[in-house]
């Protein structure tokens, strides 16, 4: 993942409908009070597609629709998405209407319902306004567009509490084919009082077998966005799909050749660009934290430590008060109970303002107090702990700890 | 543990020196610049000694120093222990500190050194300063006494920066001989930047059999401070033992008879007690959790799910905002990926105010948001949740997540 060969892409504007094939609207449909909140994704053709959904124990009635047209290899041709309301805890009823949900955009888009993705994110436990639905789906139907202004809408439809949109597209060229692969994504953690998700489109007119395609997906996921932590939370909504409809009309990518590679590392660069994005936006963050273990025994223990460290609050509130508190970090790996030897440990702290070593060999470092506070004023921060036990390693993303993740989190429910 | 007999033991005065046979005291030596940092508490006669110690794999010295007496079953007769300097961090010179602290006490008590534990709670990665605790623990030793001054003298000085000392002594009867059992404990997490530690010192003139005393305080162990959380941090000088002296000369408990039991039921009566002193005083915390996790359908199931719900960031600020939020519980409590039905959970809440359950069956209660307001508006509140799934049932304490747990742990080290 740090070895992205940026040559093999470029990035360009145009956002979720530069690849070919694809259309988009994002429309205010009264869940929300004034803001966008409903969005739709189609392609003129069904698309192969890859799907990840939250590991939370209970995922909301929709995912559950989606999971099984994903694990029933339909080929999808329509995303539906509406935020303000994340149909989550809401049992049979909330699947009925997920259900009921799909089937009105196959009706206005007279396509099939197996091939109609729906999802939710927003308030926990309540039952979705269907009437809002049924005639908001209607009536965002004929917006459907592939211009950059309708992408632009649906970036901004699937937003709850986010404080800006996400997006991205590059283009690579697959045997002299252009091919173009974009991505939208919104807001981590569970933001506002009840709300919820993190969720990720991908569109691609890439001509990619399925079992590529989700094996491209599948192994970038892992590096990217299950490599970032805002509060250590997983949503009952969390979902990331990629949908490939071939409408680029290169040669097929069924093997894993040179242009299998070109697309996942471009794939690879949009789904870290959108986690770090999601981490940026984090609820009251002030900095991102990069934190690389390095030299670790396995993946599995640099993991581990890395989300140890970037999901503890004394780590977090510290990289808040810009102290370069060492001891936080290398207490917070010592509470994993792995087994390494913190006196191989070394731990370091980059920005653009410089680096310094405040931890090696088991003991503190005597460092510049002054150059820590200029490294730790900056907005972007890379902690690298070399562990000097093996050859593996990680890298991923947090935020700080501040008085406004708690202001966000502990307003009373309005 | 909800099954304490309170019949068998009454709460008395008198603190860590009430049990017979013990002496202690607290002084103020030059390692914090104004307030007691060092604390003595000593046996006439070597007593049996059961600990245990923190799970971090970064152990500060002074507790591998401690570890290896009790592994050596050691009979223990001192304990000394510094606050603001933790020795954590600080490799052999380290825990040649904790040794040369144990042979300087032992000189001036004319023991012998194995019979000395050396603990420490502070600043990680700083070198104990050796020419204040040489000539501290001499200076401190002639301050040794029973009387009640010196017990809250000793309690003092273990504090960093907790806001209140914490201890309880109890008497229970063993055939007519009345026993003494007393405890002090210091504040969790790591309070200040850099600063550690969670320690208990626990003294009894019972005569105990080392390992009944091992059996009774390691069970209640389980279910008191290892069922607390304040930041789901774990320190690398968290420490609780026990001193059993024999002074009070009952018949000696060798089998689990009723005055085993007796005095195990008083001994968790005295964990919890510190157990929820220490997350009343945590970081910031205006609330006191109680989380119980009922119908589960294993102990270990339920303690993960009661922590869980306890180490949220997002429960803990919902309650500090008066949030009756549900949602985030049932997600943390998804989140943990165990296999239970959340179909079949319930979850309430219940304060001096009143109670309210606000889930059931799968799908939201509808409550009256006033009276929710009230409850959650109380100091201490009781989250019930039954899963309806087993006969596994456990209690945990934390706390709320406020504003001034981040002021205290952002600001920069002074």
């Amino acid at each position: 993942m740090n070895t992205i060969i940026k040559e093999d892409f470029k990035i360009i504007t145009g956002g979720i409908t530069a690849p070919k094939g694809f259309q988009a609207a994002g429309n205010h449909i009264g869940i929300k009070k004034y803001k966008k909140d409903l969005a739709i994704i189609f392609s003129k053709i069904p698309a192969n597609a890859s799907a990840v959904f939250t590991k939370n124990k209970l995922k909301a009635p929709p995912l559950l629709w989606c999971e099984k047209l994903i694990k029933n290899e339909e080929k999808i041709q329509a995303i539906v998405i509406n935020s303000g309301n994340a149909n989550a805890c809401t049992g049979q009823r909330g699947y009925d209407d997920a259900v009921k949900t799909a089937q009105t955009l196959a009706q206005s888009l007279n396509i099939n319902q197996n091939s109609i993705l729906a999802t939710s994110t927003g308030v926990i436990g309540v039952y979705l306004p269907m009437k809002n639905m049924i005639e908001g789906i209607k009536a965002t139907v004929p917006m459907l567009s592939d211009d950059k202004k309708s992408a632009n809408a649906c970036a901004e439809a699937i937003l709850t509490t986010d404080t800006f949109t996400k997006t991205i597209t590059l283009e690579i060229d697959i045997e002299g084919t252009p091919v173009k692969i974009a991505g939208i994504a919104k807001g981590s953690g569970m933001i506002h009082p009840n709300m919820a998700t993190m969720l990720n489109f991908i569109t691609t007119d890439l001509n990619i077998s399925k079992p590529l395609l989700d094996k491209a997906f599948k192994s970038n996921i892992e590096e990217s966005f299950n490599m970032i932590t805002v509060d250590g939370e997983t949503s009952t909504n969390d979902m990331a799909v990629i949908l490939a409809n071939g409408c680029a009309q290169n040669p097929i990518i069924d093997k894993e050749d040179i242009n299998y590679h070109k697309f996942k590392n471009a794939l690879q660069y949009i789904l870290i660009y959108l986690a770090k994005s999601i981490v940026k936006d984090g609820e009251g963050a002030t900095k991102t934290i990069e934190c690389t273990i390095d030299g670790a025994k396995s993946k599995e223990d640099a993991k581990i430590l890395c989300k140890a460290i970037l999901n503890s609050n004394l780590v977090k509130t510290a990289f808040f008060g810009k102290d370069a508190n060492w001891g936080r970090i290398i207490s917070a790996m010592g509470a994993t109970c792995l087994d390494f030897d913190p006196n191989n440990a070394k731990i370091s702290f980059i920005s653009a303002k410089g680096n310094i070593t405040l931890f090696e060999n088991g003991t503190p470092v005597e460092f510049d107090e002054d150059l820590a506070l200029q490294i730790l004023s900056e907005n972007e921060i890379k902690v690298i702990v070399n562990l000097k036990d093996g050859n593996a390693q990680i890298t991923g993303w947090g935020s700080d700890l501040t008085y406004d993740y708690v202001k966000i989190n502990a307003e009373y429910r309005s």
